[in-house]
Order: structure tokens, then sequence, then C-alpha cells
């Protein structure tokens, strides 16, 4: 393995013709991503990168012909793991056994770049510190948002603020399915459609029950918040309780729905979310449509910065593997924010949509503000839209910030009402 | 010196508990940006730094108490350049003498963060050659759109990309005008009050005549196109011709009116312009408001990113500033995209939006549009709104996609008609 790419304190390499030898590289995993990662080194061929083992399991049927005919072709990882490589890219995703081969990896001293969002929110601390101890380095820019540069512009660019807040869009398959819902499909051949397109999985719980956002908040708050969190603290709530009906509350009240993955700090409490939320039409968040990616990082100093791009697909991930890539093989450091272990809550204090579908009766109202009122929750707004069934009424009731426990509080009362039809859904509102 | 911090061979700093002596830092500059530098170390003290000089002209009267006691007041740059101090923080902007400071820190092997958008747009290539050969490091993410990590995003996020196209809204000063002409108000009492404000100079020409937006596409240029240009190969064109009349024309056709800095490499051909021009509504360029900056980067492999937030004032930065104080404590080193001198034209081929105002006469749209058809260029439509006066009536012309120079051919014919009252107005419309 080169020197001048290996070791920690390997000079950056010099402007002047010197003859470097590349940083060599092996593919973990030649799906869409891995594909496109190729692609890109075969067609730029960026100085300092040398593509030169590609492993998959029956790799025969994955080869292409337009690679480097230098290139190994395996499906041994044991073999590629101890071959002559100083890079491994890691594309298999999930946390075995993915995650014992970039163990492997760090442990002989060669460095990772991976896009596996659920090895880094879940064992990222760890293996970075195993990277250190022997010489090598992580990078998962991938691993968050694609081809938006969110990771190094929260590492590299806003370094020096103190981010206090952000809001993301961080999942594709449900942006997808919510901005079509938003221009008036249902959810049921949406989520088909994002099915026959590839932007959803036969199995769809891991992106609409919130399990990818959450994974890539953790990430997120570890750069921003600089807080180490057990992902599992933050119960996600899927956005298949979105029907037609709250859309059209929704833009009502100058709002559409999208998942939201949202973290907080305020006065030394941490608060983290994420699932269906409203936001505003005239946000950023609301302009995010198809399966593009938005974070919005709120710093003391600096205010917010949103960036927004595509933040799936094989290219655009592809996109923030090779920069990885090359910032390794121009001995770029990570800035080491530090980060410390912390709880997490639920505990936002925010305005929240709630609807209701109801039998109607007398005194429904009356009932569910009273149980309100009792956790001191005030009422912004009660908007009952004409055309709906008397005996399946939805009708919404808006209330200004509160904590989220007084909510839940109320709500446990107010689920156990007779006429409510199904269970109430409550929304925090983003402002 | 602390070795650690000095040398291009230093190690990234280690996560253990070694005792290490901070990066000491000389502030040249005390105005708003400099005193919100000295601002967020005071309150955040990041790890790796110290603030130890502080340079200013009649630096008496910009003292302040609230600095480390330990911090050297100086209004000798000299001395400071000579003392025992890391980087030099430049804030001073301009060519001189904060080049000379520049040069000679560097020279003596010291590392420079610099905000100097003109120093960096037209010496910056030969600053890093003296940088690389002496030892120290030269960074300037505070140089375009502040608070944003434009800068770092395309260094570190986009360098596997191919970026083809960018386009930015760069000028904070021109956004808050024409954002707030967009909302109904004239050129000179928004000037006016952009001034009361301190978003813009007693000489805006800086500002509403593109020479700040032009150096800063320049820069951003080199890191997304990567070519190294002279800036004033790029003729920018001023705000001051906007009216009140082509904000309700853009309005009609869909669009509103930004100061543009845009690039572009096609077939080789590398284009770029400043000035302004037309967005449409629904494009993230016409989001921004007020002061806002904005970046939009093409890449051939990852699609649009968007980057926006805070593009100028002291906090935000200062904010730049010191991430990248912290990326040098970090061993953090540039990836080093190679670029390559080149010339730039303004040969876009686009569609344009053309506002005549004349004194009526039968044959004055027979005349224009014969002129335009002698260039091949095609009409897209002819708006002309009711309720102005035949003897300077304004109205609007937009035609097809053309190349500039043709354009620019049948206007040269149709200037010389004597029905027109005033220059005609050709804007670029973004699509």
């Amino acid at each position: 393995m080169p020197e001048a790419y290996r070791s920690a304190s390997s000079p950056a390499p010099a402007s002047a013709g010197v003859t470097r030898t590349a940083l060599r590289i092996a593919l973990f995993g030649f799906g869409t991503v891995g594909r496109s990662v190729a692609r890109i080194l075969a067609e730029s061929h960026p100085e300092g990168l040398e593509l030169t083992h590609i492993f998959n399991r029956g790799v025969a049927r994955k080869r292409v012909d337009w690679t480097s005919p230098s290139v190994v072709w395996s499906e041994d990882a044991d073999a590629v793991l101890a071959a002559d490589v100083d890079v491994i890219v890691e594309l298999v995703g999930g946390l075995d056994p993915a995650g014992s081969w970039v163990e492997r990896a760090l442990e002989a001293g060669k460095s990772v770049v991976t896009a596996n969002k659920k090895l880094i929110a879940f064992r990222g601390v760890d293996l970075e510190r195993l990277a250190a101890a022997r010489g090598g380095h992580l990078k998962y820019g991938a691993a968050v948002a694609g081809g938006i540069p969110v990771i190094p512009g929260l590492e590299q660019g806003l370094a020096g603020d103190r981010i206090e807040r952000m809001e993301g869009i961080l999942n594709g398959t449900c942006n997808f399915i919510l901005s079509k819902m938003e221009a008036g499909q249902e959810y049921a051949p949406v989520l088909a459609e994002a099915q026959a397109k590839g932007y959803a999985e036969a199995d769809p719980t891991e992106d609409v029950g919130g399990f990818d956002a959450r994974a890539k908040l953790a990430i997120l708050m570890r750069l921003a918040l600089r807080v180490q969190i057990d992902p599992e603290e933050i119960a996600p709530r899927p956005i298949t309780a979105i029907t037609a009906v709250d859309f059209s509350y929704a833009r009502d009240l100058g709002c559409t729905i999208r998942q939201i993955a949202r973290a907080e700090r305020r006065e030394g409490h941490l608060a983290a979310a994420v699932g269906p939320m409203l936001v505003a039409l005239r946000s950023p968040l609301a302009w995010s449509q198809g399966t593009e990616n938005m974070v919005v990082a709120s710093g003391h100093y600096g205010g917010d910065v949103v960036f927004s791009g595509r933040g799936a697909g094989g290219h655009p991930t592809a996109v923030a593997v090779v920069s990885d890539l090359l910032a390794l093989a121009h001995g770029s450091r990570r800035v080491e924010i530090p980060s410390a272990p912390a709880h997490v809550s639920a505990e936002f204090e925010a305005p929240h949509y709630i609807r209701f579908v109801v039998k109607d009766r007398p005194g429904i109202v009356a009932a569910i503000t009273a149980a309100l009122a009792r956790e001191q929750i005030n009422i912004r707004a009660i908007v009952q839209k004409a055309g709906y069934p008397a005996d399946a009424l939805p009708f919404v009731v808006t209330v200004e910030p509160c904590k989220n426990s007084a909510l839940q509080h109320a709500l446990a009362e107010i689920r156990a009402m007779d006429c409510m039809l199904i269970e109430p859904l409550d929304l925090q509102m983003l402002e």
C-alpha cells in the first residue's frame, strides 16, 4: 500500500509532478450504487483512485465489460479483505455481515468508505474509534442524503457554529409518496408506483415506518447536535395513517404533509422525532418534490442553512462515495466534532394538528376540548369541512404549542370516547 | 508555534487525552465580521483555537472588554505579522494592503483564513501555490456565500461529480433590493433602505453593478467547473435598469427577477454571466428572499444540489471563518481539485426577455421581429399590457433559446430605430 495515502501523518499530495501510486479500492457490493461508483471511476478516472477488486455474492452474473481488465472479481469476502487494497467501499448495507467486514478492514488498518446508514447510526462511534486506533479512516458521506453534501457541510462548513435545531426530509420513498398524495393520489396506488419504479422495497416498512430516516437522523445529530444517541430511543411514526382528508385539511391551513426527521436541543433538553408532520407551504421543506431530500440546519450564529438535492439513487449516492475516496486520497482529515452520549425524548413543544373521525352526536367537541383544557392545551382552530358523512365524520382541531406528553395524556382520554371510530391522528406542525 | 498544527505532514489530532497547544490566531480587521469571529471564539472556546492578536487601524477605538486579557491589540501590521502566530485571519478586504499581508504571512509559512473574495478571485491560484510551497494553508470558505458551506460542499462533497452548470444568488444586497421590488417597491427607496440597514454601501456600485457577485462566481467556477479565469473577462450587468414594469411583465410570464451569477461548460465551451435575469417562480432561485444567498450546482452524475442560507452579515461569515480555523486545527486538508486556466465568453444559448420602451407608431413590432428574424431568432411571445401611455409604451418580446451574440447583433440594429425612447433591456430567462 502506498505510504503516501495510508498513514495518518501523510502529507497532502504535492501539486508538483511527482508520480504517485493510486489508492487501491475494493468495492463490496455491486448493486445499483456499486455499479455507479465503478462507472464514475471508469469515466472520470479521478487521479489517485484505482478500482482493483469487486466483491459480490454470485459475482459471475454481476460482471460487466467496461471496468479495467485488471479488476479482480470475487465472491470470496475473506480473500478480498486479505488482498492488497487500501480502502474497502462497503455498499452491502445492514448490520451483518457488512459490519464485520468493515470491522475487519479497519482492524487491519485499512480505510472504509460506506453508504451504510444503519451501521453508522448504530455502531459508528465504535467504528470510528477503531479506525483512529489502527490508523485508518472511516468515511460515510453517502450514508445520509446521497448526493447532497450535508455531512461535509456539517463537518467542515458549520463546525464553527452551534447547531440548535435541524429538520430533514431524509427518506426519498416517503417524500415521493407524500408529494404524490399532495397532488391528489391515494396511498396504496402511489406505493405500488414507487415499488414499480424501484423507489420502494417489496416490504416498505423500513421506509414508510420511519426506520430509515431515524438512522439518518441519528447520524446527523452526532455531527450537528454533537450527541451520541441510541437510535432506538426515537420511536418513529409511520406515514401510513395519512389520508387524502389530511392533505385537504392541511391545505386549508396553508400547509402540506411531509415525513420529517427533526431534532432540537433546548435548555439542555434533547428531543427528536420522525414521522409525518405538517409543514407550511411557504417553507423550504414544502418545496421538495418526489424523491428529493432536504436538510435545514439552524445555527446559533449562522441561522438557517438549507441543503437539498437527490437523496438517493445510484449516481447521486456514488458521487458521495467517490468524493469520500478523493478526500482520503488527498489526505483530507475529518474535522473531529466532539460528541458525547446523550438520551433523547420526544418532548417537543409544538403546535399540533389532530384529526378525529367520529360518529357525529352532540357534545363531541365539548368533550374533546375539555380533555385538552385539563392538560392546559389551548385550541387554535376547529375545522370541519362540509361533504363528509355524519356517521364517519373527519374533523380537525389544531392546538397552540404544547408539550407532547401533555397532548398524549389528553389523547389517551379522548381515545376512550365511544364516538371515536378510529385512532385520532396527531401531527406536529412545524413553524 | 506548535508543530502539531503547523506542518503539512502533521497528524490529525489524536482523540486520546494528549495535551495540545492551541493554534495561535491573529485577526486582521476588527469590523463586523472580526468582532463576530472574536465573539464566537470567546463564547464557544472551540478546542485548539486561541485568539492571540487583533490588528486594526486606530485599534484603541475598536477595543472591547470581553476578549481574553492576554490578547495583544495592535495597529502595527508588521509587528503582528512578525509575532508568534500560526494563522492570520484576514478580514480587511480588497487587494491592497490585505493582499500583501496575506502574501507575507504565507511566505513565512503561516496559514491564512480569509473572507476576501476579491483577493481570492484575482490572486487565489498564486496564493495557494505560495501556501503549498511554504507549508502553510490558505482557506477561504467565508469568501463566498458567508455562512452557507458551498465551498466545503464543492471541495469535499461534490468532488466526485463533474459539475456542468451552476447558478447562484451571490449578492445579498441585490437580492434584498430585487425581492423588495418584487413586492412592489421602487429601486431608489429600497436602495436607501438597504443603505440605512447596512446592507448596501454609500457607493453601491460594487454590489448593484455585479462586481461582487462576479468575484464570487470566479471562485466557485474554479472549484465547480475547475477553471482558472480572469474575472474581468466577465462583463457584469447592473440591476439598476430594472423597473416596476419589468416585475409586472415577469409575473405575467410566471417569473420574477433576481441577480444571478451563472456559468456553464457545454461541448468544451465555457460561458459565464452576472446580472439580472428572469427566474421561474417555481424554481429554487425564486425562493430566496431578502439578503439570502443560494447556489445551485448541477452535476453530471448527482443532478442539482441546492445550498441556501444567510450569505452575509457578521455572524454567518464568522461561522465560515471559525469552521476554516477548526479545519486547520484538525489537520483537515483541502481536496485539491485540479483546475486549468481558461477563457470565458458570454455566449449562453438561452431564451430572453426583451423590454422595449417606444413612442408608439405603426410598424414597430414588424421592424423588431424582422431584425430578430434576420438573426434566425424565433419569437416566443409578444406581451403588451394595457394602461401605459402611447408616447412611452413599454412592451416585451420573449424569444426562444438563442445565442447571446446573435441577440446582440439584432439589438444593435433595433437600438438604432428612432422610436426607441430608451435602451432595450434584454434579460436571460433561466429554465
